[in-house]
């Protein structure tokens, strides 16, 4: 499975499955650094039977919106769209610009995003021209970028929302590893129109099984996204684990400084194992070199699975071990 | 909150917070009977601490189709789709067909189908003649109806579902009170084209906070589906609970019978307090009567919450107690 990409899916990280079939003898279990999702989940109080059981409360979502929208910086709630995981809210979000234009995506990034264009109606072009993007309809920029960590300046974002905002087109910044960065979030400067944030609750928060994530717009955007979405779109227990995380600013403060210290005990590790470290964010780190595909084997070989793209050989991300995982990827790297 | 219908938001049951700005004095803890999902949820194994930590596992999830192919009498798991609940998926299931043509909807019926085709560009008629339908490009019918408990018979669905593949149209069954029927799901008859049934996971598992539907359909419609939705469309959560509940046979079983006995006990009460039951299935009962107004708010103000039906005023629908409220409702009710 890993490698293939059929009928228009996109490999992603996070397969397991994929990984035993590609190094049938690496042992087990399988330490998973193909992802950016952080190995501390947040310690939330147990989630109570009624939140599976019962409908999600149309109060406690409103109340999860005021507790977001705090927590990322939005001007109020009636900006903050939640949704179960950004991804399924991608192609919404796209067809919600004219159809039948052009979107452009800030490239190389995260696939899904040319997908959801495609599938809107959209010519999709993806550049690294950051000034490319202005002549789009619907624009994308990752920020700070995954895989390569890169970010762009805010003063950039807001002349590009300022252009879309001038043709009703739209830019989405896709603040998915904001959470780690040293870069400052656009999220309180969305009420002016043609800017969209997105942002990820299960990286951070290391809850990806959740699926939770927020829009951030104009609250005329939030309101069509929110018709899309219909009533309980997000899941009881998503509600109850968000609620308490993203209220609680000093685990977040902790972690922040938590996952910059396992980053840079990974870089050291890579460099000492003679592997440059280009970029990245605390979540993961970004190799672009030559020997990416040798790494690739060498680890998955262990039992270590990171992520390499089919269309760049050069690349790999490796995300952060969890506590128990240091050592086998120490020993690994230690081996080259 | 209740009774009020703001910017196109339809009123549902399952709020608390509604009911008790309606009735402020009510006492304490409320019993909602406002919804029709089981008050039994399924005994599942605990939710293990990855489930919610890491991505959907794609294996897990395709293994999931296979086991709701099987539950659901699916012709294969290429013909299941997995969603977070039935309602995301109406907007993207209308906007299949194309777009600007009729749709009709059997009515009075679950209100979100017929907002859910307005929103993707069709006219709407809800009929409750079932012949009109035919005339439509996106026909709509719940099947056992909510809140009615009307069936329509298969031979009916099919002729139905023949017409719309004959001009590229499509029949939507909605099936969400399915499991407690004695009429047949019409899911075994996908593969012909023209018909796409929805499943619902909450409600007779009594696990609605989960966020877990299927659509059943053409293998070509299912594909489509699945590109809008992405990947990891279904939690971790739920991924691990409907994979144990669908498989349980047996529970099933012992379900639907116990739900029968629970419907037929609150019949009898409603009976004896002189009030007819009109329809319903054994998730809910169905009253239209002229008392159905003064029941809701005699109910209402003993902390006992049902659904009516703002343009019907004759209507009401009523859930199953859980194990714990039949006393205050048999109370209540023989206090009429």
């Amino acid at each position: 499975m890993a490698g293939s990409e059929v009928g228009g899916s996109i490999e992603h990280g996070g397969s397991l499955a994929g990984a035993r079939a590609l190094f049938p003898h690496a042992p087990e279990p399988w330490i998973d650094l193909s992802t950016g999702i952080s190995p501390y989940s947040y310690p939330h109080s147990p989630v109570p039977g009624n939140a599976f059981a019962r409908l999600p409360e149309p109060a406690l979502a409103q109340e999860l919106k005021v507790i977001a929208a705090n927590a990322y910086g939005a001007p109020s709630a009636a900006h903050v769209a939640a949704g179960p995981g950004t991804q399924i809210l991608l192609p919404i979000i796209a067809s919600l610009v004219r159809s039948g234009g052009l979107a452009a995506v800030l490239s190389p990034t995260y696939a899904e995003h040319a997908r959801a264009a495609k599938m809107a109606g959209f010519d999709v072009t993806e550049t690294d021209d950051l000034d490319r993007l202005a002549s789009a309809d619907l624009a994308v920029i990752v920020n700070p970028n995954n895989p390569t960590g890169g970010i762009v300046p805010e003063s950039d974002l807001l002349a590009l929302a300022a252009a879309m905002r001038a043709k009703r087109g739209l830019l989405v910044a896709d603040e998915a590893f904001m959470d780690v960065s040293e870069a400052k979030s656009t999220a309180d400067m969305v009420d002016e129109g043609g800017l969209l944030v997105l942002r990820s609750f299960g990286k951070f928060y290391g809850m990806a099984g959740l699926r939770l994530g927020f829009a951030i717009s104009h609250p005329d955007i939030i309101a069509k996204i929110e018709n899309r979405l219909g009533p309980w779109a997000v899941s009881g227990p998503a509600l109850h684990v968000a609620g308490e995380a993203l209220a609680d600013i000093p685990w977040r403060q902790a972690m922040r400084a938590t996952l910059g210290e396992d980053a840079a005990r990974l870089d050291a590790l890579l460099t000492a194992a003679g592997i440059p470290v280009a970029g990245g964010t605390s979540l993961f780190r970004f190799i672009r070199d030559p020997r990416a595909q040798a790494l690739f084997r060498h680890l998955g070989e262990r039992g270590i699975l990171t992520r390499r793209f089919q269309e760049r050989p050069d690349d790999l991300r490796i995300g952060l071990p969890g506590e128990n995982d240091w050592s086998r990827v120490e020993a690994a790297l230690k081996a080259i």
